[in-house]
């Protein structure tokens, strides 16, 4: 399938060696890789099983959680994501996607926390360029600002992305974060040359008790893909496209029936 | 208590007059009414209750829903909407608070759903016009943009209602909807003249399964109460402000509780 991308944590119950070969046998072509089950096979060697295999790797998932104020748990996340950086490097992935943390443990400090990211990037980004690592800023759904992501629309994303080079720190559009946002279409315009990583999950009802779970599979809920689809495309992105999906009942499914479901609603909702 | 309003949502067990008594009880001098407890008692006779007591009404909840195409349902919900602006100018209450709606049961066309908001609203405003009541669009956290309400930034709010005279269309600013918005700072000083209603209740995490009845009394959460407070007041903003709380383990306590701890934390965090 042309541009379709694997996010791993479609299938989260394979490991590495299994979604390479998952892919292979569905005809697809990348790949989105988490770092943990990198992490389980070891970087090269995970490195080598995804070269080997010929496959694209369209992100790493994913960099970020730096939004706590100076001390021990900053630096440690700061040098947390240097690692992943350089996993991103080994993997010649597209982007390291950025999940940038949500409010600190007791704080109703947002602007803080939110100004706490931009000081992170600044940290960043020189080490990023160096390794030739593009950072993708995703911005999440407010459901998320607490506790995940204080990055709320595609505009605030952008708004930090403007201030480095394009290669060096684009944005994540995830359909899920973003299908809800009055302004989407302004920012996706303003979003072109940003670009680094496109995914698709739809929006379903009722909502999830577990939040994080919430996602279901495109044409399951009340997203228009091809009208998101359509303003990336008007972009110029030609990027792959993932679909990701974090989905308990679809995890508890065989990993093939799954990677078969994805191609079809693909094929149905977005290609 | 200056200023506190006890939305009637907040001790959802209790009868319009044992929330009247409550008020009176507690030194409250306002009350946001619904519909349903209204109607139950008789909208003339509920009215003469909340008069007899000396309390003001910061707000009739709710209208809106108008969200479906052209049909029955839509004529139905427009029909409904002129009852509830009807109970709103019997009440001389504040306003009468819109919760627009989702999309319609299986739509996924967004910008079509917010088109009906206008058009429901240029229905509306001559009939709420001439009985004085003053419509109050009321922005939703985007976890419901799906299934509860389009309007999903108090920006877009203001977007509609800037086509209107102030005082027949404001804005309902409600923090549990609109504290993750990273343009609140710029949106809240354009609503100078235009805040209807100000109503108050903290995001809690995790988000408890079932999203309507998510909110926590302000102090359990994750919001700056005082923070967006001085900027409501720095619109000039000088009415009531509701507590209103969708919890059901809340709602299991007994009301003079409730309202005790409502009381308690208004000053403790707001006041």
């Amino acid at each position: 399938m042309i541009r379709l991308s694997l996010n791993q944590k479609t299938v989260n119950r394979w490991s590495l060696a299994e979604a390479v070969e998952g892919c292979a046998r569905a005809g697809i072509e990348s790949i989105g890789i988490w770092r943990e089950p990198l992490a389980a096979v070891g970087t090269a060697r995970g490195a080598k099983l995804v070269r080997d295999a010929g496959l694209r790797v369209s992100s790493v998932c994913r960099g970020g959680f730096f939004t706590m104020p100076e001390g021990l748990a900053r630096t440690a996340a700061i040098d947390d994501n240097r690692r992943a950086i350089d996993d991103a490097a080994l993997l010649e992935a597209a982007c390291l996607v950025l999940v940038v943390g949500g409010l600190p443990a007791g704080s109703t400090d947002l602007p803080s926390a939110r100004r706490r990211v931009a000081d992170a990037l600044q940290e960043l980004a020189p080490y990023a360029r160096e390794r030739r690592v593009r950072l993708a800023l995703e911005p999440m759904h407010p459901v998320y600002c607490a506790d995940r992501g204080v990055l709320s629309t595609l505009a605030q994303a952008l708004d930090l992305a403007e201030q480095f080079d394009p290669d060096v720190v684009g944005v994540a559009v995830d359909t899920f974060h973003v299908w809800w946002d009055p302004d989407l279409d302004a920012a996706l315009q303003r979003a072109a040359g940003r670009i680094a990583c496109f995914q698709l999950a739809d929006w379903i009802t009722p909502l999830p008790a577990d939040t994080l779970h919430a996602r279901g599979m495109p044409g399951d809920g009340h997203i228009d893909f091809r009208r998101i689809r359509s303003l990336v495309d008007a972009t110029g992105y030609t990027g792959d496209i993932e679909v990701e999906i974090f989905n308990l009942g679809l995890w508890a499914r065989p990993g093939d029936e799954t990677v078969d479901l994805v191609a079809r609603r693909f094929a149905e909702h977005v290609a």
